[in-house]
C-alpha cells in the first residue's frame, strides 16, 4: 500500500504516442497489432516495470476515479453462448476498471426496453446489447444513443439503427464447413436454418450455397428444412433420411440441432460419420458430450465479448469518436470432430 | 400512462397483514405457502384488479425510488450450473425491482475482494456469492457485513462467517441416486469426489456411505477417487474397470466426470447400463447430449438463486431482520435417464 504508484497502462500509451487499446492488445499479444509494435510497447513497459495485471489496474483505478459501469443485455443466461460473450465482456471491462450490470430480455421487447431505463437511470457509460427475437421497435434504442449513451450490440444486431456492432464471420464459417463435408466426399447436403428473417440465417445459408456451387454441385430445395432446435430435428430427420434420393450430410444452424439429427441417424441404424456425416455451428459444452463428438463451427464467444466491450471503453475513453459506426468481425473456427469423415 | 396506478404487491401486503415476499410467492403459486393463504390472496388480488406483471412492477418502483442495485460475485459465467443459478437471481430481482451488478471471481480471491470493493463503491444493498476455491481469509466478507451491507451465499458456503446461505441437499440428493443404483441391482460401486476439503464432497460421499450401509453394504475404499473432471475420469477408470471386482456402478461428483466414465467404459467395450450403471450430478446441457442420456441428480440452479434473492431483498424490505441468519435448503431431484437400470 506504501509502495509508489506503479505506471499504467495510460502512462505507457502518452509516453508512445498510441492508444491505451494498443497498449492492452501488446500486453496480451493480441493477433491484431504488428509484431514490432508489440515488441516496441512491451519493451517500454518491462523497462518501466510496468505490472500487467488486473487488480494493480483496478486498484489504481478505484482511488482516483468513480467507478464506470458499462450495461449488458443478454437474451437469456443460460444459452452457452450468451455466457462465454458475457465471460468476454466482464473480463475486458475488469481489465480495463470497468463494472458491468447485466440483465435478461428473456427474448421480450418490454423487458429490453426496461433495462435499457434502468441502466440509464443508474448512469451507466453505455450499452452492449444482442436484441430481443421479438423487438420490431428501435425507439428505446434511438433514445440512449440521442442522450449520448454510445450502443454496442452483439449477435443479433439491430438492423433499425446504424450502431457499433461485432458479429461472427457466419458465412465464411458456413462456407468453410460446408467445403469440409464435400472434400470428405458427400454429395448431398441438407441444411437446416433458423427463420430466414434472422441475418444468420441468411448468411449461413449463403455460405451453404455458394460452398456447393464452388465445387460444382446444385442446390436443392428438397435438401432445405427451417429448423433450429433438437426436438424438431428429431421430427423431421426421419422423413428425409427415408428418401430414395437421401442426404449424405447434414449443415445445422447449431449444435443442438446438429444433436438430434445425429441421434436419428443412429436410432435408424446409419453410422455416423460413414453413412451420414454431420456438422453444427456454435461448438458448445454439447458438442463434446455427444457420441461420436460433433463436427462444428466455433464461434468463440469471450472474443465477440472482449471486442464489444473494447469498442464501448474505446468510445467512453475518446479514443474513438461517439459518433462512429464500428464493425468488427470475429472469425469463426472449424473445429473438425468424429461426425465427419 | 394516464391510467390510475395499479395496486402493488406491498398493497396487498399490507391490506392483509403479511409480507411482500408471501403476496410475491402466493402470484408465482409457489408450493412455500399453504393453499388457504395463496387462495386468501390471489382473491383479494383479482377483485382489486391487481396486474401481476414484472414490467407494471418495476414502472412503479422507477418512478417513486431510486433503483437498488444487488451485486453477483458467480465463479464463472461458462459454468451452467451458475449461469442457472445468475437467471434465478436475475428473474427474482427484476420481479421486485431490483436490478444486478455481476462479476466472475475467475476462482481467484483478489478478484473476488476487488469485486466486493467496487459493489461497496457503488453502493449496492447486498451481495449474493459463491466464494473462489482458493479464498481462505474472510475479512472482507466481514468487512462487508460489518458496513451494514448483507451477505447471502449460494453453492459455496463460506465457514469463516455464520452468514445467511442457499444450498442443496447434497446429502439426500446422493442418497437417493445411489438408492437407485442399488435398486436396480448395482452392488459394486465406485465413488468420485472433489476434494474432501468441500462441504459438498463431504455431504455427498456421506450421502452415498449412508445408502450402502443401509442396504447392507460395506464402503470400499478401494471403490473411491478424488476426480472430479471428465479428463481425470478418462485416466483414471480404466484401472477400475480392469481390476479382478471391478464396479458395476459409478456414483460422480458431477455431469462432466459422470460422462468421462460413460465413454470409457463403452470404449472399453462395457455395455452401460447393462454391465456399467453410471450417475452425475449437475443435470446441465451435457447430460442429455450424451448418448445415452444421462441419469443424474438435478440441482435446480434457478430456484436456487430465487431463494438467495429473495433472503436478500427480505432483508433489505425490513421483512427479515438483517442480524439474522436465514440458511435454506433446495431440494434436488433424481433424474433417471438412460445410463441407469
Amino acid at each position: 500500500m506504501e509502495q509508489p504508484a506503479p505506471i499504467t497502462m495510460k502512462d505507457i500509451a502518452k509516453a508512445l504516442g498510441v492508444s491505451v487499446a494498443t497498449v492492452s492488445r501488446a500486453m496480451k499479444n493480441s493477433p491484431r497489432i504488428s509484431d514490432e509494435q508489440r515488441e516496441r510497447i512491451q519493451q517500454y513497459a518491462r523497462e518501466h516495470n510496468y505490472i500487467p495485471n488486473v487488480i494493480a489496474e483496478n486498484l489504481r483505478n478505484s482511488r482516483t476515479k468513480p467507478v464506470k459501469i458499462i450495461g449488458v443485455i443478454v437474451p437469456q443466461f443460460e444459452h452457452f453462448y450468451f455466457s462465454s460473450i458475457l465471460s468476454g465482456i466482464e473480463q475486458e471491462a475488469m481489465s480495463r476498471g470497468y463494472t458491468i450490470m447485466v440483465g435478461q430480455s428473456a427474448e421480450q421487447y418490454d423487458r429490453e426496453t426496461l433495462l435499457c431505463d434502468k441502466f440509464y437511470q443508474n448512469k451507466v457509460c453505455g450499452i452492449i446489447v444482442s436484441q430481443a427475437k421479438d423487438t420490431m421497435n428501435y425507439d428505446h434504442f434511438k433514445k440512449l444513443i440521442n442522450s449520448g449513451v454510445p450502443l454496442v450490440f452483439y449477435d443479433r444486431i439491430c438492423t433499425g439503427v446504424d450502431c457499433s456492432r461485432v458479429v461472427v464471420d457466419d458465412y465464411q464459417g458456413a462456407f468453410n464447413a460446408v467445403s469440409h463435408l464435400i472434400e470428405t466426399g458427400c454429395r448431398h447436403i441438407a441444411c437446416y436454418m433458423s427463420p430466414m428473417s434472422l441475418e444468420i440465417s441468411k448468411n449461413r445459408y449463403n455460405g451453404y450455397r455458394d460452398a456447393l456451387l464452388r465445387y460444382g454441385l446444385e442446390p436443392d430445395k428438397k435438401m432445405f428444412r427451417i429448423c433450429d432446435n433438437r426436438a424438431d430435428a428429431e421430427a423431421i430427420t426421419p422423413e428425409l433420411l427415408s428418401q430414395d434420393e437421401k442426404p449424405d450430410a447434414f449443415f445445422a444452424v447449431n449444435d443442438d440441432t446438429a444433436i438430434g439429427i445425429l441421434y436419428t441417424a443412429k436410432r435408424m441404424g446409419f453410422r455416423v460419420p460413414q453413412d451420414i456425416s454431420v456438422c453444427g455451428f456454435t461448438n458448445g459444452q454439447r458438442a463434446v458430450a455427444c457420441d461420436p463428438m460433433l463436427t462444428t463451427v466455433e464461434q468463440r464467444g469471450v472474443l465477440v465479448g472482449e471486442e464489444a466491450a473494447d469498442i464501448l471503453i474505446s468510445k467512453v475513453e475518446g479514443e474513438i469518436p461517439m459518433d462512429k459506426v464500428v464493425k468488427r468481425v470475429v472469425r469463426t473456427r472449424l473445429i473438425i470432430r468424429g461426425t465427419t469423415r
